[in-house]
């Protein structure tokens, strides 16, 4: 039976840049492995294609404007619930090892006075895991000092491997070397070099390591996050994946040049920003798409000696394993690079479950193309944990039902996205305030429609006349009554219940049908409307003073 | 200038039961001197016209479904900001006298470790205020136990001065005799007779003089929450007050036959429950308001007592006086008793603020009919002390501006207000589920908009043309653009952004025009591309290791 769960997620790993799930060049057969005795869900979205408030959503089951931690480095509310304060009271452990991308809530744990020394505080300050070990991957340094204030474990493990200078993973890990000099993998033109490091001692195999190591000790039942940095950038990956693929290997950019007339201002925005502008010049797209792809060939391959550890000590058999990913990689389709909007390539991510359990096994080697959120996620673990997923927190659903061959009841028409860029150069750009700098994406079946903050126009694509979504039917007058649907569906979802966290739908029920009788009596008039004993303590003769 | 202020909250008190706001026999010299000296609203809403939610909402600045304590008794989660977190960063103190209707949240205080002993969590425990004395005044008693699970400092007052029993609140303050037995006040049939209690040993003077003491012991600057639980129910007050208004001082009830046609099944469901159908008894209103007018009349005299005092101790100088209700009292209008839906009886309550400094010399005795919330409320409160209102996390904005006679740039175009019914009887009798058990006001300066969650049309009034919301425009085909206009409204608001409390606009703002410089280089293809700064730590040769 299912005891532990193995929560595997990638970085900027795009939906389509696996075999099973139709990739003409890149073979994953390790993945391939899992969606073969699992589902594999098609329309899988994230709820913020953005690191931080992906991984914010994900963990807590709660849509980013739900939590508000919206934009990376925005810290997660202290007290707000996560993955961790669901799971142990459920007597399973939650342990990271990896990635969160989480920015504790410093001045509110200053405030309610917790210590980030003491058990709670730890939690708290680490987005509620247990901490096996803690690297978001992202060892930047510039003139005013590192991006990532943590001190990280995998530069320790690469100094204690010979590895010198203080930041390796800068100058080893993510640079090849040209003529003695550091050819660092933040230029993209590096791509194609071999990144200076023993293969062995890259990034995703050391985190796969550590993934063993806590297997190995752990008792369970544990949920264990194995949160990988990779594929994302930068764009660089050691020998030999660095030239197993190449510009053959490059799909076509799905970008149409029909984009680039009247586009949308924030989608203009960001085709003319930085990334945009570089992912639209061909040369880029040859140069880092055949290092993404070498990088996840890399984390396939990584996934074999893990599945095969699984194998070897009987964790096959109770161990539900997740493959997903926190948002896509536009690569270039769309006139973009990274994440950010709403493109399939950035919002859909890959999720791929298996369920040992023999509940599962009608289900094997199949497909669901149910509309599915991240936050789906924790919803599933709670139950896979025993619990009953308390819907006054956790927005997202369990997907057991779905694993179990069944269809639940009322599942949703539309999944939603939100994009939060109001720390950006765009949103200066376009004189947007920080609170009108906020995307919505409601999509459903058919159409996918996207409200801009701001006074702008709205976008809507047509997913199956147009499933590159290269035509943008935001101001068709034609199509003013889907988008007035998609506005009551956004209207909706904005009137949602999020923030009644202290108390259940059941305890709401039990309220209604009677509760406890504690002497209030509104709009009674004569004593004998109500039962004698509702009213007893308002009866009887005066009280006097007993005698001193 | 102004150091204090003074809050002043009395609980279901109705905007019109004053001299000031035209009540035609119920003369209030006390509170009308303050709105001679200072300005009064007369369109101010409560954020949900009950108890808990509207005063949640008041003492966080933030709606009732951003801050989730949507009803009497759901808890205040444990972190969500109060005016004691704002206000004594900014050197004043805020203490509460009286009445909160505040429920801790337990389970996340334990899940963060706590103590309701600690000064942090006593505060937490305790809405933010500091306590000089806490009482909700409601002591209701029945089979199960007491209502209210604290002690109350006013029972522990009366057995003090030799009032017997365990609960003299209930057996004297609120019950009247009758030959030698308990006339209790929760029985509207006694709402004529006088309580039995010496009228100076009654609740309001009672925490009048707590006030007086306290303010004679304050250094300040303070804040001091004076909240009264009267006029509210129980409707029974000692002598004089039980006799001074008879039934022809009693307002014609406003109702009319045309709104039992066809109603809206939400407020069918409300005036077919216990409390309105008693209330639309006319014996019932004939007993019950002239008691509620002799428990405003006592009010006023104890404001008189307490404006008295605070001017021979040159506290008008230098104090800003609120006063205020958490929500009205139906008495009958619109056959419906209580608060609860959104008729102006319920929803829209008196307010009326001094500001002592020269400032405002220029509005003193004037109205405003803006659009005002109770959350403008701590805002205005952080302004008074010197502070910037967090606007990411104070949804109020300050009024400070009107006291001085400016306009306020944009203010807004509409309030807004909420009430979850889901524990109520009314809820199940409509069979909808708890989170579609609320309602939605949205008002403007003509119409006011009601959505009901689950189903339900909506509710339309046209103050304008119907100032006594008779006439329910909610099924109107003719109002189709108005209903749309509010709709999106609605819309509009629930997308607000309420939960982003960790990041400032500022701290936004900031991050657009540069922020640090830490090494995140995405998008480039070549060096040359960035300024050799920005990139010095990825350039230069290789490192070596250092001789052993």
């Amino acid at each position: 039976m299912t005891k532990n769960i193995l929560f595997i997620m990638f970085d900027q790993l795009r939906f389509d840049y696996l075999s099973c799930a139709g990739h003409p060049h890149l073979h994953t057969p390790n993945i391939d492995r899992i969606a073969e005795r699992g589902v594999r869900f098609t329309r899988a979205y994230v709820q913020s294609p953005v690191c931080g408030a992906s991984r914010m959503s994900t963990y807590t089951g709660r849509y980013a404007s739900t939590h508000g931690a919206q934009y990376n480095g925005f810290p997660l509310r202290v007290g707000e619930m996560t993955l961790g304060d669901h799971l142990r009271p459920l007597g399973m452990d939650c342990w990271l090892i990896g990635k969160t991308h989480m920015r504790v809530d410093a001045e509110g744990m200053e405030r309610l006075g917790l210590s980030p020394d003491s058990v709670i505080g730890a939690r708290q300050a680490e987005c509620g895991f247990d901490v096996w070990c803690r690297d978001d991957g992202l060892w930047a340094e510039g003139p005013d000092g590192f991006y990532d204030e943590n001190r990280s474990p995998y530069n320790e493990y690469l100094k204690s491997r010979g590895y010198p200078g203080e930041n390796p993973w800068a100058d080893f890990a993510n640079a090849a070397v040209e003529g003695g000099d550091i050819a660092s993998g933040w230029f993209m033109t590096n791509a194609n070099k071999p990144a200076n490091i023993a293969e062995e001692d890259s990034e995703t195999p050391w985190l796969t390591g550590e993934a063993i190591k806590f297997i190995e000790q752990a008792k369970g039942p544990w949920c264990a996050h194995l949160s990988y940095i990779k594929p994302h950038w930068p764009y660089i990956v050691p020998a030999p994946y660095h030239d197993m693929f190449g510009p053959n290997h490059v799909p076509a950019a799905v970008r149409h040049d029909s984009e680039r007339d009247n586009p949308h201002p924030v989608y203009a925005a960001f085709m003319n920003n930085r990334i945009g502008r570089a992912f639209s010049r061909e040369e880029v797209r040859q140069k880092v798409i055949p290092a993404y792809m070498g990088l996840i060939k890399q984390c396939d391959d990584q996934m074999g000696r893990l599945f095969d550890f699984l194998e070897r000590n009987g964790r096959m058999q109770d161990t539900m394993i997740v493959i997903t990913s926190d948002h896509g990689d536009y690569l270039g389709d769309h006139w973009l690079g990274e994440k950010d909007l709403f493109h399939e390539p950035s919002v859909k991510v890959p999720l791929i479950i298996y369920e040992p359990s023999p509940d599962a096994d009608a289900t094997r080697g199949t497909t669901c193309d149910a509309l599915v959120e991240s936050i789906d996620l924790p919803a599933t673990f709670i139950e896979v944990a025993g619990g009953k997923v308390p819907d006054h927190i956790v927005e997202g659903r369990s997907l057991l039902p779905f694993l179990h061959g069944k269809t639940p009841e009322n599942w949703r028409d539309y999944a939603i996205s939100e994009y939060d860029y109001s720390t950006s150069p765009m949103a200066a750009e376009l004189d947007v305030a920080p609170r009108d700098a906020r995307l919505f994406m409601v999509t459903d079946q058919r159409w996918k429609f996207i409200h801009a903050e701001g006074g702008f126009r709205p976008m809507l694509f047509d997913l199956v006349s147009d499933p590159n979504e290269f035509d943008d039917l935001g101001d068709s007058a034609d199509h003013a009554d889907i988008i007035a649907l998609m506005y009551d569906r956004l209207g909706k979802w904005g009137r949602r219940m999020s923030q009644r966290v202290t108390v259940s739908d059941e305890q709401i029920n039990a309220a209604r049908t009677g509760g406890k009788q504690v002497g209030i009596l509104i709009g009674v008039f004569e004593p004998d409307e109500v039962p004698p004993a509702a009213s007893s303590k308002y009866r009887g003769p005066v009280p006097t003073k007993e005698k001193d």
